[in-house]
């Protein structure tokens, strides 16, 4: 729980994007979160910020540059589509604004890198969408290995599996890597952290919507990454699970290992003739409600001073590094070194 | 998540009760319950609520009194002793306010007569704080039993054992049946719903605490019910639970069973030469944190008139006498049949 | 393992009974129990003898005197109905055999005396079918209240529920309490040795076959014991368990509590669109296969010497003078002293 | 259950090899496996042979030539050291023995082909030791596969950690692929059958004993297969579980997902003020025991005739070409195509 302070003077927020993610961070940055107070929403498209502002009581814009020049607004959260982050995250912080950017930060290390000194020259937050860390789960199995329970990781996993493709003809080519594993490359470095991934090779293949492949649409992947103290992990992700939202990881070291994840969605189990049933998970809004509105916590604290981001630019760009070395293996069938990394 | 309305127009509230409960209530109303907005705590104790609305932004009474003459305040939630619930529901109705009130919502059935009289001649709602029928987990269980998944109910189990007693020497007498065992009772008469309990038998001992005995204290406790559909339940308590805090239950039918309950904390399971180990949960706080927050946001909707409460003053009298006649069990040594109850 | 003796050694066998039961037995004998060699089976219905008798090539015989005048018998394994099992005892011990008898030993106080006299003046071993004792899963709960990890037992419970009843018409009265819950009462006896009950409770009722409730067939209980070290426990039966067979324990004390049993056949999960899924344990033969070996093993070796039968007439005699004593307190709908039993 | 004719007429079995492996098959074969009569054992070691024959009442001889000779034994079980599985199958073939070899059947593609082809030329059976086929847990995977409740597999994963080391400088070069995976390569086959495999990717290292890396000893590894119909799967291995002996697996789809494996030994879980805890398996001997008892049970009933074993040379091959990949790609870094093979 935040404290007084969090209430008494919570960070004015606008959000940029009112998709999917962008909808659902509104909602919990105007109900969940009172270190925030939401003051506006932008999006391009005709109406749809405006349906979700007339919601959740805040006013609507169309263009996000409407909110970088309100001067009410101290911070926003950027949902809106990866391409257009860099030139956001830009625009926002030259007015001051401190930055919360769903991942991925950008989709080349260009913009990643501009962003991040974009963030350093006017001194202000920039924190990224890497929420399962906030994930109590995920954050069990990581304090396990801050407190040496694990003993040096050997083997790890991190996997995603989404219920399902609805559009894949609208599905950016490399979206497996860039926007999905993202997340899993992320835990990996997080839960293996002062070590430096060295090699990256990555099977992939479309195996739900094969018509689209030529158009770089792949489902299925499964990326090996080596790291320097000897690791050996695995990515793995899928764009068909029927079955529910899947979320897994296991860190495995010289002391001990921890299995993290849990695709059932409550405690109860129902047992008929059919055998025993547990209910699913559906959904990342569903699995990670409690994660979201901690990393927003986190976001509006580092705002006001009382931490810092634990989520930084930084760690945008050595994920990123793994999903375009994981692009790069896939093109060629091969291997791909990493470049060394400063994983400060 | 509420509408829109919740958040363009939320309830006024205040909280009777500063201490462990009435602290986690008052955080959620401010925080978590978009519905609410928080304008008050009082707590007789010196300090008590100054401590408490500093923290929260809100302001601080002495007296409950004060909360009820305040014309701002539309709706208060009594997390008060329970001796004082009777009284305070009847003035707080009598000056118009809705009430939110924690189990038990009175010791006598006079007393939850008078309760529930009170509110409906002042038309205000009255809803009692039996927060695990808010909680994902027993919700999934009564939905197959309202589904007719689980055909009658034929054996059910509702358990609460607490992580311990730390001051013996403060708890009132039949504290286990009246405050501990009045939510499995609600639990069992709820996933048994349109049926009467018939006979009570109850065994109670004090085995944690044995020197408080003769003042009454029991801390163990085992409650056998029948009911008049032929279902046999059964409702177990302890105050000694040292690996954390169990709440479970199970109902199981002509069609099928459904367990409820797990006090592992998280998913993440670790594994190391002592064997396989899960977190367990510590406390109700922790345990119910998301039940507590649906169970205002139902009673914010209830005194807009968006919805009606479900559960009501009937359900806390029928509790009620299920924890009456487990006393007088106990006190007989024999089986206690229980008069006829409406069950509407 | 046994050892080396067993196998060079093994313990000529004849099984009485070939029914579902003797039949299981009969087949663990020839083919899992390396300590014994079965000779012969005996029924007293045409045909059922041979045709087991013809599958595990071994003699049948129609009556049970014919495998007590054998000599090349030392061991006879009574499998027959429970009316038969103190005349068989009293004739198989007199003619020197060692004897493994299923529950219930006998249906009165003193047809179990008789046999436990019996099987004294012979000299010879007498062992008793509690093959739950001999559950790795339960064992495990039982070895911890030995390594006082449980502490002093405060609640406890054991549950059968059985995938149901084919043909209630042919069941004997009270059998849910005589064949079936003395199997939890052993187990409650077992895990809370050294302490002796005080009290039975038992609720009953004909949920599932009511049409045969008034010939005293009884498909649904519920029973509370409460003990003179203050421990309380349930033990609770069905005849209806659509959804597999159901054997599960609890022991809460002091110091721990130990949950015992699952009803999933396999370790695999599968997940679908409809949830996940785990298949359940159909009947008693394959959820304790292992442990009914392990209770012949142990039988085998007491025959030989090697080991004292760990389950005793005595055993046998103090979960009988539970069932009766709930039989009593169904009639009279009244909680029933039980007379103080010496534990050793 | 094996039939009648099983134990009316047990195959006479001699098993070459007493150490830790053969040791285990020995008892079973003596003492679970009704369809076998063991009657010698064979060791070179002075001493092993005759310990272990001792204990279970049969022969022992230090030349497996005396098996083979020995015109009594009609089938062998092969538990000697690898480098020897080739030659002593071509003698016992020779000598018109059926023969059971423990995995891995050969050390080279030219080995296995010419062990198939002298048990072809024989016209005896050939069976291969992956005993996880007949575990339940994975059996009800592989069923659902077949019953096409998980689609197209798309993702898999194999693994098997083992509690540790004893002896690192014992232990030949490329174990963990020729000796350890080979399990996992013939489960991801198993699982996928029908498809072949096309490219393999593998990354090892010595972690846990890193002055044995020179000599060729990994103790960590994964390795990532590439299949004809999509799939992509996980083949991982570590020398170094202390938390017990670890199996599990893992078959994703188009319509479907299932989980194999636990570590837990029983259903029991000890709760306490540390967490709740399960007790884990530590061996493979107990992790498989009923597994290993079924395979013997189908090469008895291959050896008379009743079936056709399932696990044959063409799978040992499979299995081995994997493996030998899998070396190939750590040797080079790089990933190895894999030469097409004959599913059938």
């Amino acid at each position: 729980m935040p404290d007084s302070a969090a209430v008494a003077n919570p960070v004015n927020v606008g959000v940029v994007g009112a998709g999917r993610i962008g909808t659902s961070h509104a909602e919990l940055l105007a109900r969940r979160v009172p270190g925030a107070r939401l003051l506006a929403v932008a999006d391009l498209r005709p109406g749809a910020a405006d349906r979700l502002a007339s919601r959740l009581g805040c006013r609507a814009v169309a263009n996000p540059a409407q909110l970088f020049e309100d001067s009410d607004i101290e911070a926003v959260v950027i949902a809106a589509s990866s391409e257009a982050h860099t030139e956001l995250i830009v625009a926002a912080t030259a007015a001051g604004k401190a930055v919360f950017c769903e991942k991925p930060m950008g989709l080349t290390i260009a913009d990643v890198d501009q962003a991040i000194e974009a963030a350093q020259a006017a001194g202000v937050a920039l924190q990224v969408g890497f929420n399962r860390r906030f994930s109590a789960d995920f954050a069990a199995a990581r304090q396990l290995v801050v407190d040496g329970k694990i003993g040096t990781p050997q083997l790890m996993r991190s996997l995603t599996r989404d219920p399902g493709l609805a559009n894949p003809g609208g599905v950016p080519p490399w979206t497996i890597f860039l926007q999905t594993l993202i997340h899993d490359f992320d835990t990996l470095l997080w839960l293996n952290s002062g070590s430096n991934p060295t090699t990256v090779y990555a099977a992939a293949d479309a195996l739900v919507a094969p018509e689209f492949k030529d158009a770089g649409l792949l489902d299925t992947a499964m990326v090996v990454i080596k790291f320097d103290n000897g690791a050996i992990a695995t990515a793995e992700a899928s764009f068909s699970a029927g079955y529910g939202y899947d979320v897994r990881g296991e860190v495995f070291g010289s002391a001990g290992m921890a299995t993290i994840g849990d695709v059932a969605r409550t405690s109860m189990r129902y047992h008929s003739r059919d055998g025993r049933l547990a209910d699913t998970v559906r959904s990342d809004v569903e699995l990670f409600r409690d994660a979201y509105t901690a990393e927003f916590t986190e976001f509006t604290d580092a705002v006001r001073g009382r931490r810092e981001p634990t989520v930084t630019g930084g760690d945008a760009r050595r994920a990123l590094v793994l999903a375009l070395a994981s692009v790069e293996s896939v093109k060629t069938g091969l291997p791909v070194s990493v470049v060394t990394i400063d994983p400060s």
